[in-house]
């Protein structure tokens, strides 16, 4: 039986290994854990097979095969990798659910020098607002994407079962230049949570904010719905991808100017050619997006 | 049979016509039309009861009890205004659903001199990215705030059908300033969409904007749902706003220049700050919200 370990098993990790507990997967999947209680909970889920509380207590049984994956916040995962190195042999397999890979590729060179062949890249694009192990949903990832960026050192045959094993909980792979990735990320998702976070905290402050937040509605909820999402998780997001992050805040940024601009001078075709525009770009990806999950 | 006539037939009008048809409430509901398409449309989906071109075609009938319901583009309210003027008696109460309040005050007393005590301002809190008559959606109210906007000079007797009227449909009535309303709305309504416009029109200009919508996913649809709604009627509301609208863009831009700098600059503490406090209004007020759906 294969061996799946789990570093930081948060609802990234304990949705995949519910998804393969669920489908009768051949892995016996081990957490590691720092917190008891989050360990005798994953346990009384069904979570996990197995509970350890540090990498060293189960690197000796693993070999070809295995996988290692790192879900831990984005910025510990430099610290993991300095334990991998000093207890995993080559054979077994790393990966990593972080949702930025440039940074995973700085601290691997850190660490190793070079790029190890037997560490993969990865990101399920999948998530929730919730958090936590008590959050594990086994169907996370049906129809969702894994974008795995193999880069020229990594060993096809880790990147193989990497993807097995994501097929497994129902997931569709894509390959990916890790640049290109943090770029599009960048985009359309760590902008959107950096603009929801920032509005609501806007109208948090407001002076009036006890009759704004009374009086909005299903919209407003629905368009903030990411601002619930973990503080912690997401300050590492946006410090490991800073580059991109703050590249798309300036393009917002300026375009945002513009409009005000367009809405204070009473410029219509201007303001409707924004919104014309984006209705477009939206229609057109959203029709996609619905041909793709059919 | 008191009479309800609507002029400007779009998603807000006909849901609330179809509302009261499939309740068999005691209206019969008369559609004024441009589009002679619409309204044998409306006819076949038994939105209205009967359709005329003009208001003048009904006018004569109208009287105490009876109430004309303007759902035209925020900007046109005027031009209706100066029809209601001269067509329609003191006793027929005149409403409206438009996303201002100010701008339809000043309208008023544009056309009419004073505030006429038959005119009751209203918004009905519900709405969708989809519009038109073939939207039309029986229950849009059903659990949702349609705010009222009494003045001193209106009358009670008005203010009472109104509401009776929007209660028929599912709807809970709050009253409420003017002022107040365009000020919250400005924040919790019209801020979110000149936002999801804006970003949705950056991404669509990037040089990447290929692999940036093919690559997004579920979370970024749902974020940007609201850059899909009608640009004619957004413009309008912009407009009219204008003075909320660009006052919530400062507050938001000089906070995201914050965030941005602290981003920068690496200073985790104000990121998490921001991020914190975000998360915490925004669990809050939906915790609230979903007690009043309750």
């Amino acid at each position: 039986m294969k061996k799946l370990v789990i570093i930081g098993v948060g609802l990234i990790g304990s949705s995949l290994a519910l998804g393969l507990k669920t489908r009768k997967s051949a892995y016996e999947v081990i957490g590691v854990f720092r917190s008891k209680s989050n360990a005798n909970l994953a346990l009384e889920m069904g979570v996990v097979d197995r509970c350890v509380s540090d990498l060293g207590e189960v690197a000796a049984e693993l070999g070809g095969g295995d996988i290692v994956m790192m879900t831990v916040p984005t910025l510990s995962i430099e610290a993991v990798l300095h334990q991998c190195r000093s207890l995993l042999s080559p054979s077994v397999t790393i990966t990593d659910g972080a949702s930025v890979k440039g940074s995973v590729r700085e601290a691997a060179l850190a660490v190793y020098g070079c790029i190890p062949s037997q560490l993969v890249l990865g990101h399920p694009i999948a998530g929730s607002e919730k958090s936590g192990v008590s959050a594990a949903n086994p169907n996370l990832y049906v129809n969702h994407r894994v974008i795995l960026t193999p880069m020229p050192e990594t060993d096809h045959a880790h990147v193989d079962d990497v993807a097995k094993m994501w097929r497994e909980v129902g997931a569709e792979i894509l390959l990916m230049d890790v640049d290109l990735h943090d770029e599009i990320l960048g985009a359309t998702s760590h902008l959107p949570h950096v603009i929801a976070y920032s509005l609501v905290d806007t109208l948090a402050s407001d002076a009036h904010n006890e009759d704004i937040f009374r009086y909005a509605a299903g919209g407003f909820r629905d368009f903030t719905r990411i601002a619930s999402s973990d503080p912690d998780m997401w300050h590492d997001i946006m410090l490991a991808n800073k580059k991109s992050v703050l590249h798309s805040i300036d393009l917002f940024t300026a375009n945002l100017e513009r409009l005000r601009a367009a809405i204070e001078s009473n410029d219509g075709d201007a303001i409707k050619g924004v919104f014309t525009r984006a209705k477009t770009a939206r229609d057109h990806f959203t029709q996609r997006l619905k041909q793709q999950e059919k």
